[in-house]
């Protein structure tokens, strides 16, 4: 059983958006010497999230930063007076690490899973550990 | 340690539901030889989910799927032509996978809890891949 | 390759609230010889959750839980008849298990997260399983 980690620096771009880092954590996965067991990616920020969805059409992509901002608006009745409340709080309901499976040396993701990073007060440079844990047989 | 990875195929009734799948995963567990780990659970799609909660009431799952229905409404303004947009928003709300202790043997689930399919899109056949990683004694 | 599970017991005091449980999550990392593998948070409920955010302004907080209050709110349209519906709820969306990197002996935060349990249905008292595994060395 082997223990790997890996770092991913990613530059977001604007204030929020969601960015495809599905290669980089393929390659990660590619590179190592697992062949079975878990993929664990984590992002250390509290403004920003990782998920797993529809990397096909951009629009998927479009409408759920659309509708995370009725849910969560920019101009609520926020304390915080860095005003990035909602940067916060989208974090916490997309969530800040993602599990996936490893088999035969790949990553388990379904046919039209991505792997997003959320930008949610940017733009900024993310960082993302990449943690893999299995066997490199089986 | 060990890896095991067991496939489940779950069919899904309706457009949108929740389904029960605690007796599927406990029984995976079940047959394995871990006695210390943990059991992630997901799902290889983008309109779908998984989570944990009440296995008791079924009211619950009810107040769950109308209240997700009101925050991501079927008619809001998505530009997705599939039309499916409020299921792979409501995907990364849930989540897609979930991890849990494996303790003597058992799924470290509380008294309460439940694992539950979540489907957004249905119906259809549903892949959810559970992993275990642990020792065999302890 | 190595697996431990420690109990945390954590008494919440109202009806809603969070509360950071970053030092108990710590001391458990610490007092282990895991220097390289993950720590797994999980909460046994079905009203209650566990989630990474900022730990610098209590104010974040409070505006976690007056904008999930206006996205659940206490007198929706429920059948469940205990009246906790919007804990169930809440505590799907914000998840019951969070996953983090363990580095050389450490538990890899951010700068600026914290671990929280989210009380939905208190006050109670709420069990958490913390699960390390991983490799001594490395």
């Amino acid at each position: 059983m082997t223990v790997a980690h890996r770092d991913l620096g990613i530059d977001t771009r604007t204030r929020t958006e969601t960015l495809d880092i599905t290669a980089q954590v393929v390659d990660v996965v590619g590179r190592s010497e697992i062949r079975s067991g878990i993929c664990v990616v984590t992002i250390a920020h509290t403004t920003a999230g990782v998920f797993v969805n529809e990397n096909a059409d951009p629009d998927v992509q479009r409408d759920v930063l659309a509708t995370l901002a009725k849910q969560v608006p920019d101009d609520g009745d926020y304390r915080h007076a860095e005003g990035n409340s909602p940067g916060h709080i989208k974090s916490i309901l997309v969530g800040t690490d993602v599990t996936l499976a490893i088999r035969d040396g790949k990553l388990g993701l379904g046919r039209w899973q991505g792997i997003y990073l959320a930008e949610f007060d940017g733009p900024r440079r993310r960082h993302v550990t990449v943690t893999l844990i299995g066997d490199a047989s089986g």
